[in-house]
C-alpha cells in the first residue's frame, strides 16, 4: 500500500533529500543560521521569558495508549545520604528516571518516522537497531535551536479558546496559518520556527491531578486521546506546502499527536501523513506537547507573535525523539 | 560533627534564607530578570550558537562510582513499527530511557544538598521522600535561564590547557575568578551566570569510545575520578564569597564534581563544602559537566566572554538534579 | 495513633521477636526444615506440576494505583544482533526489564511493612535507605521454599466461585481456614505453607487484554481495586491467630491486596493490620497474586489439598518484595 | 557465511524441529513429564534444600561488556511510607528494579538465539520485534521445571577446583560428561536436567565487593570476561551430541558464557555454536550463572549427584531470557 497519489505527489514536491548533501542529517535544521538567530535576538523587547515546557511527571501527558509510552518514573538512588567515598556532614539526593523520550514536551529526531523503507535523506530505516539505536538521524544530531520563533495562534485568530470548539477534529490548513501569521504581525522567513497553537493544551492543564482520580473522563485523557471517536485537532496535509514554501526550520504545536486525527482517507492509508512527509521527506524539526498558553496571552498583549525561541534538545545518542525545555524570550 | 568554624561563618555570611520570602524556592534564580535577559540579548553579536551539552550516551561521564549513578540506558519500545490504533503505511520508532538525572550536562535542584537537617531556605531535608520525591525545591522549581552568561576561563587565564597541568587538585579562588573576568573583558553583574572553565572536559572528550575499551586508565575515567589519589580541580570554598558578592544567579563548570577534590580538612568534615554552602545556604543554581571547550575558543576569538546563555532545565517534578542542554548565543 | 488495643494485644501474642535469636532475619522461614521438605515430598503422587505464577506483562495486575506500582516494561537491548566482541553467524536477543518487585506473583520480604518505627525482630525501620536498600530483612534473606503446601480453598469450601459472591469485602477468619483444611483433608503442621484461595484471580484471568481497552470497568481493574467502594475479600485479623497456632512458615493467596479491604475500624487505624502483624510481628512469609485456579481443580480431583510447594524468591539484594514463580508438584 | 560443514551436519543430526509438532514452543521442555518429576521426588533423601541462585545485586555478574547488559538497579518507590489511599499507622516499602533478564542466574528462552533467519522449530527470527517482544518462544513459554536434576561435576571428576586450573579455555566434551555422570552415580535419562560444574563460580563468589574497588582485575571481572585473552571454560560442540542422545530437558552451568570461549575456528564462524545448535536446533532449555558450589560439596558428601531440581522461570511475556531461582532438594 503506497502513499495515496496526491500525497505522493506532495511528498515529492516538498522533499529535501540531497538539498544539503547526500550525507546530511540536519534536514531543515540547516536553515538555522546566524542570521535567523540575530532575527530572534532583534525580536526581544522586554526580556520576559516564557516557559513552553510541561512538567515531566508521573501523571503527565501519557495515558496508556497501546504504543507503550510511559510518563516519567522518578526514583531516588539516595536521599539525604552520603556515598562512602565522600564522607563529611553533607547529605545528598540523587535521582534515577525512566521515561519515554516523548513523554512530555519534545522534539522528534529525523529518524522518528519512516515509510517505504526510508528515513529522511534516503537513509534506510534499517539503520536503527535495538543494539545501537539510530546510527543515523538520532536525537543527538538535532541542532540546538536559537532562532526567531513565531506564534501562529490559530485558535486566537479564529476567536476561540481551542479549535475543538469549532470541530473536535479540526484540520489546520495553509490558509489558517496565513491568517495566524497576519494576527502575529510577522512575515515568516526561512529559518524561523513556528509554534502553532490549537488550544488543546488547556485540557491537559485543566486536570486537577487528584492522586486516585480515574484515568478516563479526565481532561488529560481528553488531551491525549480526544473525545468520542478519538478526534483531535492538528496540522493537516493541507498545511505542509505552506511550511515548505516558507522554509521554516521547524514547526511545533500544543497537541499530543501533532497532526489532525483521524486521517481523511477511508482506508487510513494516509494515517500520520503529516509526520511522514514532514519528518521523512522534508526533514522538518517537529515538536509536540508544547505549552503555548502563556505565550498566547503574552503575544496578544504585546501585539507581536515574534520572539527569540531557544529550544536545545537533550542530545540522547541514537534516540528517535528527545525531551526539550523550550523558552521564548519576548 | 558540625561544619568547621570558618566555614560555618562563611555559610552564615553568604546565606540567602528569607531574602526572597520564607516560602521562596527559586533562590538565586530570583536574580534572573528581564534586565539580565536583555543584557544577555545585548551580548549577542554574530548570532553564532555554541552547544554546551555533552552527548547523553551509554559510555558517558558516569564510570561506576559507589554513588549509584547511571549513564543513559536507551532502548526502543518500537522500531519502524506501527501501533494497532494508528494503521497505514507509516512506521515509527519510540524510545525509553533510564538514566541518573545527573548523568550528563545538568543543573542541581536546590534540594540536591542538605546538612544539619536543612535544605535551602530552611526547608527540612525530610521534605524529600521516596514516594513523593522532593515536595520542596525540586527540579521543576528551577527557572529557565535566559540571561547574560560570562565565561570565566580560568585555564586560559593561567595559560594552560587545563588547571590539572598546574595541580591535579587545583582549588579555584576568588582571585582566579577576578583574573578570568578580566580576560573575559566583563564586569560580572547580579543575575549573570558564570561558566567557569577548568579544561577538565578535554579528558572526557579525548576518550576514543572503543566498544570494549577497559573502563579504567581511560580519559573518561580520569575525567570522572581523577588520577592518582583521585584529585580533581574545581571551585573551592575560597571562591564562594566572590560568587555571593557578585550576586550571580548561577555558576557552572566543566567538571564531574564541580568542586575541588579532595577537601582540605584532614577529617574531611568540609567534604563537598562548596556544594553545601552554595546550594543549601546561598540557593545558587549550580551546574556540572558543561562542555566549555568550543566556547573557550569562540570567546577568545571574539575577545569577549559575554553572551546570551539559555539553559532551560527539564522540569522533572520532584527531582534533585535535572538534564539541561545549554546553548550560548554569541 | 497506636494500633487499636485489641490488635495490639493480638500482635503481642503472636510476635516472634527473639524466638530465633536477636539477629534473626528469617522469621517463620526458620520453620522450613528437612522434615517439612520431606513432608512435601511425601505429598507427591503423580508428579503433575501446577504453575502458580501469573504472567509478567505490560498489562498485568497493576492498574495505576497511587502507590506508584508498575507492571513490567520489557524492552530489548538487542534483537537478532551480535555484539562486536563475539562475531560469527549467531544472532542473539537480550532484554531489559523495569518493574515493581510486586508487579506479579510475589513474596513480601520481611522489611516490607513496619509500624511504630520497627521492622520484624525489632530492627529499626530506618535500616532501609534509598542508597543501600534494606540492609536488614531484604528479599535476599528470604529462604527458598520447598515444603508441604496446603491449599486452603475457602471459596470451594463455601461452594462459591469466589468469596465476592458472598460479600465483596469478605473477611476470612480462622473458622474459615479450619473449614478449608477439612476440605483439603490435611492437618496443617509447623513449616507448612498455606495457599488460601478466595477465587479473586478469576477476575484478573477473565480480562480479554484488548490492546486499547479502557482501563477501568475491566476485570483486571476489578481484581486490583475491587468494585463499588473498593471492597476486596481477603484474610482478616481474625485469621492471624490461626496461622500462628499452626506455626505455618508462610501464607499466600490469590488477591492483589492479600487482606480484606476496607479495614474494619471507622478511623482506619487498623488499615493493613494483617500485613502489620504478620510481617512485622510474626515474621511470616506472605505472598500475593498467586494463581490458585488450576490448583483448585486439581486438588478437588485428587481429593487432597497437600502437595510439594516449591517457591524460590528472586534474591534481589535489599528489596522489600520480590518476584517468585511457585510450582506445586502433586 | 554459513555454519561450518561439520557443525551444520551436527545441527541437522540433533535438530528437534517438528518432533513435538509444527507449532511447538516448548522444545525439550516437552521431555519434562510426570515420570521425570517422580524420578526427582525419588531422589530426595534428607530434604535438604540447596539454593542455586546468585544474589541479584548492583555489583553482580555483569561487568560492562559491549552487549549492554545491566546488573539490577534497585530503587524504592516508597520507604516506610503510606499511599494516600490506605491510611493508618502502617508504613510500607516498595521497590522498582531495572535489570537485564540475564543479569543473574537465568534460563534462556528458546527465542534467545537464531541463525540463518530462524529460531527453534523454524519460527522466523522476525517474530521478535521491539514493540511486541517475542511473539513466539518467549520466556513465558518456558515450563516450570520440577524434575530429576543431575550434577555433572566435571571439575571434581578431574580432581580440580575449577577447570581453569587445567586450561583457562577448557572445552567440555561428551567424554567429560560421561566421567562426571559416573562420579554422580547416575544414569542420565530423558527429561533429566543436568547441572554441569566447571568451578568458575568460585571466582565470582571470591570477590570482596568493596564499594569502590576497581572494576578490572577483580574476581568477578575474571568470572565474566576471563583472564588474558578472555578465555573461559565451558561446554563445547563436542558435548552437544551427548546431551541429545541422553535427551535431557535442559543443561545449565556455573559460568557467565555457558560455552567455552574463544571458539575453535580461526574465522570465529563457529562463535557461540553451542548456543546456536542447542537453543535453535535442539530447543534445549539452557541456563547460566548457576551457583553449584554448595551443591558440589553436598553431592560429594551424600555420594550421589541426583536430586529433585525445581527451577520455575519468571514468566516474562516476550522475553529472551528470564531470571530463575533454582533449588535442589537432596
Amino acid at each position: 500500500m503506497p502513499l495515496p497519489g496526491d500525497l505522493a505527489d506532495l511528498a515529492a514536491e516538498v522533499r529535501n533529500w540531497g538539498r544539503w548533501g547526500d550525507d546530511d542529517e540536519l534536514g531543515c535544521g540547516n536553515l538555522l543560521d546566524d542570521a535567523s538567530a540575530r532575527r530572534g535576538r532583534d525580536s526581544i523587547r522586554t526580556g520576559r521569558r516564557v516557559d513552553l515546557a510541561v512538567d515531566l511527571r508521573a501523571d503527565g501527558v501519557q495515558v496508556g495508549q497501546p504504543a507503550r509510552r510511559y510518563n516519567p518514573i522518578l526514583t531516588h538512588t539516595s536521599i539525604n545520604e552520603r556515598d562512602p567515598f565522600a564522607p563529611g556532614i553533607w547529605e545528598g539526593t540523587d535521582d534515577l528516571v525512566t521515561m519515554s523520550t516523548c513523554a512530555g514536551t519534545h522534539l522528534d529526531a529525523l529518524c522518528h518516522i519512516s515509510y517505504e523503507g526510508s528515513l529522511y535523506n534516503g537513509y534506510p530505516s534499517g539503520s536503527i537497531t535495538p543494539l545501537a539505536g539510530a546510527s543515523k538521524l538520532g536525537a543527538e544530531k538535532l541542532p540546538p535551536i536559537a532562532t526567531r520563533g513565531v506564534l501562529l495562534d490559530v485558535a486566537r485568530a479564529k476567536g476561540v479558546e481551542g479549535l475543538d470548539e469549532i470541530d473536535q477534529g479540526y484540520a489546520i490548513t495553509g490558509e489558517d496559518l496565513d491568517e495566524a501569521a497576519e494576527l502575529a504581525g510577522v512575515e515568516v522567513q526561512p529559518g524561523d520556527v513556528v509554534c502553532v497553537r490549537t488550544g488543546e493544551m488547556r485540557h491537559y492543564l485543566a486536570d486537577p491531578r487528584e492522586p486516585f482520580v480515574p484515568v478516563q473522563d479526565t481532561s488529560r485523557w481528553r488531551y491525549a486521546v480526544g473525545t468520542g471517536e478519538s478526534k483531535l485537532p492538528g496540522l493537516s496535509v493541507h498545511s505542509i506546502r505552506w511550511l515548505r514554501e516558507h522554509d521554516v526550520a521547524g514547526a511545533v504545536n500544543d497537541t499530543y499527536a501533532y497532526e489532525v486525527f483521524p486521517p481523511s482517507m477511508p482506508d487510513w492509508s494516509d494515517c500520520l501523513a503529516v509526520h511522514m512527509i514532514q519528518v521523512r521527506d522534508m526533514g522538518l524539526i517537529q515538536g509536540q506537547n508544547w505549552n503555548l498558553e502563556e505565550l498566547s496571552v503574552a503575544c496578544a498583549e504585546r501585539g507581536s507573535g515574534a520572539f527569540l525561541l531557544v529550544a536545545a534538545p537533550e542530545p540522547l545518542v541514537g534516540a528517535a525523539s528527545t525531551p526539550v525545555a523550550p523558552v521564548a524570550v519576548l
